[in-house]
């Protein structure tokens, strides 16, 4: 083997536990209002975003999860015409989003401006073009506040944000209160989707209570994850609805809506690969359904 | 947070990559006539057993690795009376394997007699008084000879070998001269089980080739995978047969089969788990079925 | 080059700072009534003694520490009849004082029993047989406790303890109070000699704290310091006396008096050593003369 | 304490050894025809240039590199008008050297302008505006070649290359033959300094075969060292000469030369500092004198 880099990124999940990534070169480093952020090439993985030293998304890899938070809720909707990305900083949501013909508006409502432009400046491949497409809609602000003053009901609803801890930007869009607000903002067919935390059975307390809280504004609420490589872990998402339900759409099924919609290149996500999302080991569902904490505005979770 | 252990494992997977696991206690250090041994409490993950750098099980996720090995073959064979192991050295394959009511005979050839008494010294939880069951019987010795010299055929045969790598012990157990010779030690209706390498579509290599050598002996050979916590990632397994498919068992038949035969203590494993396992995403299966690499008694595999 | 360790020690000076030594085997680990020891072969510099997290001496260079910590003091005093140890763990301080002829009484007081022990049976080359000898003695106690009740004087006093943080052991044998009870129990020629503290510039308040309280006490008292490899650091020392000036010593001085005592296994320390050790680099002089800090016993140094 | 860093640089050593430095702000990172390039804000020791994976100096610290590199030999030479500098990137030594009155003519001659042109732009503290002094002359090209193809002769040579490695740029330089042609371009009275490796007693290999070279063509060798904090190691030099000795100038000495050429702002080194930097452990002696390597131009050093 050739010497080890000299440059590392170390993604701690844990006080004992990290994550070392080779670096072959730095991008950017920098601060912006609300986080640090860092654009590093990793040796494995190719160019990656890494905000408050957690890895956001890699070249080699993004496409796993931006089709798996994406494609799920995009089909269970049969008319998703108006759909609202809350947080999706890199832009790839927005690219999986497009892919559905069906789609006439587009808003995406992010917080940190300079956090889209830097990716839109150096990891174009993320969004491919998105903000060119005349049904999208850029809005700089809070999130919470956006949803809050907007009149509009959306067919698709996806909460591309960091993870919901006290000192992050995002804990204040994973609360029972926003839930709650965020219901009455859904079409009565309309699907939300969002990523949710670590699945790694000793990393479950973030998914566990998310989805806790999620179940007293939503009648469906389903668990599914897939492995991401760079993130050297199973991540959690999930898909909540009043009136869809993810496990109703067998393989076939799903593939036959991916060909419907005329479909063509997607990587990871399809009839077979749904199926096995939606399946959970039993020691995950035991796990999560002992959680009995609610995540409230006055009380949020607290990281290591 | 407290100040990082100043004891560390670290588990390199590719010259730029590793993970990093904080040591609360050495246990036991050597090397056999075979390989390096460590036995360490890791702090996230309680004690574990690292042979040649490679971690191999941990107190608190073994049962994910072990269930997921074990009993989709188990199940799928209905009458399970005769079982051999290659490998095997913690000895929780046969804690697993002797929770199925109709095994009569389970012989277990592992090649590291050293390996075996520090696991039963120091890992007791994992063969769970195994050892002393009159069933087992417990033979140190090359597994390939065994198989060859042996006059017996068995309903079901597990794998559970470190990688196959040129300079390990193990490789010429995956080569297609082997699993021609196995196959007539396979009683008709009998299945293959065995631990294959990496799931991360990155590092699936050791998987695809050993699938792709598969192929050449056995009628049917599925692929499926699990998270396992302690190793950071998604690990590939294969099952193989004559005459069986374990995508023939769906969920309730597999839980069906469970209650039937009165396992009642499995945590990771279930008829919702199997289909998830067995359902892959379609990258991998696009990448594992690319692979045309045939590995032979004369042309190994070799690591980074 | 070799693939990195899989096993390493890592040392951390401050939260952003560390040195990593691949480890090649484990040899104990446990905790004592006082601290947290682990005995390892370090692949670099052999094996080596920790205490809790810090390095103490490793067997390809500890002579470097010893040496510097004894034979200035030993030599400056022309008569080290009586010799009194604090600390001194390993037991090859011992060996070292009891190369000089003179010695006719040489008590080593240490509180941790188990630490001593675990030295004698693990690092046999550091003792060096100097426990057999009939001039030494042993005391398993607190040090203070013991100079307090002790009606005896010293020619020579070393002092080989751990650093002085508020966490740990041996805070209070480097306040004030402590030094000037210390100061009582010293023979008029007599000498003090200890290990103190980092001599990094960046990390020097430790070494200039002790070394402005010992002013307090005594006449002269003289920095010097030496690079110990397996510390990554150059490392601070004192000499104090009440009469005595280890710069009155020069090369030749100190090389006729090896030579006068018959000493002759030294290895680093000599006449040109000696001369090295005391001319101190102006920013340390500068650094260590600003410090204002008293230890007291009610007032401790921190750590980081 | 706070959070591990996320981003480090780790400088190993050896393969089994390494430094650890937490990265606080990616300034600069690329690779020149000659050299990768890094420039970061190392979190203790503050903004650094790295080559090679190797750290050059850093903002904390590159004073003491410096001043060690160029006093000795400035004050040993008694008119020291014309000196020239092979390598010195970033710009240190000239500030250093333009601190001596009797400086009429200085020429910097380094191979890689990109280098020199980031250390300027990023590391301005560095040359401290030595660029715009009209006595400095900057040649972009090989060292060797220059010395060769010049018909001047110096009163001061410093060398300041990256290690004498046979994969780096820098061999050529250390050689048998190179030193044979650089005396017949020193003048009579002239002094060569250089910086030679680490001092650490197990890394001392190439700090020995150098000064082993040197003994070929100079009357008097001297090596010297001392501490340097961000190298977490004692680093070597060399003075050498035709007719002067560095030895023979005392502490009081080396402080009124200081003073009589009105230089006031030397933060490291002094008279007693020299006096430190030229004794040298018995050791280091040892092992040094002990090596019989002569580096020639087909027979290199070689890295670990």
């Amino acid at each position: 083997m050739k010497a080890p880099p000299w440059k590392w990124f170390i993604e701690y999940t844990h006080p004992t536990q990290a994550h070392m990534h080779g670096i072959s070169k730095f991008i950017y480093s920098g601060r912006t209002k609300y986080q640090d952020v860092e654009i590093l090439e990793v040796d494995f993985y190719g160019r990656c975003l890494i905000l408050d030293g957690k890895i956001q998304s890699a070249l080699s890899d993004e496409y796993i999860y931006h089709e798996t938070l994406i494609h799920p809720a995009m089909l269970l909707q049969e008319n998703p015409g108006k759909v609202l990305v809350l947080g999706g900083g890199e832009g790839a949501v927005l690219r999986e989003i497009l892919k559905h013909p069906g789609v006439e508006k587009l808003v995406m409502v992010d917080i940190d401006r300079e956090v889209v432009e830097l990716c839109a400046r150096y990891l174009p491949e993320w969004n491919d073009g998105a903000y060119e497409d005349p049904r999208v809609q850029l809005v700089f602000g809070d999130a919470r506040e956006y949803v809050k003053n907007s009149a509009e009901t959306w067919d698709v609803v996806v909460m591309d944000l960091t993870e919901p801890v006290d000192d992050g930007p995002s804990y204040l869009m994973f609360t029972r209160e926003f839930f709650q607000l965020l219901k009455g903002k859904i079409s009565p067919g309309g699907v939300l989707a969002l990523q949710a935390g670590s699945f790694n059975p000793r990393l479950l307390e973030c998914h566990s209570a998310v989805y806790n809280t999620m179940g007293l504004s939503f009648e469906t609420v389903r668990s599914y994850y897939t492995f991401i490589p760079s993130f050297d872990a199973t991540w959690g998402f999930i898909v909540a609805s009043q009136s869809k339900d993810p496990l109703s759409l067998g393989a076939e099924k799903v593939d036959a809506l991916i060909k419907g919609r005329g479909i063509q290149n997607l990587r990871h996500y399809d009839g077979e690969a749904h199926g096995g999302m939606f399946a959970l080991p039993k020691d995950i569902r035991v796990l999560r359904d002992k959680e009995k904490r609610i995540i409230e505005d006055n009380n949020p979770l607290t990281t290591f």
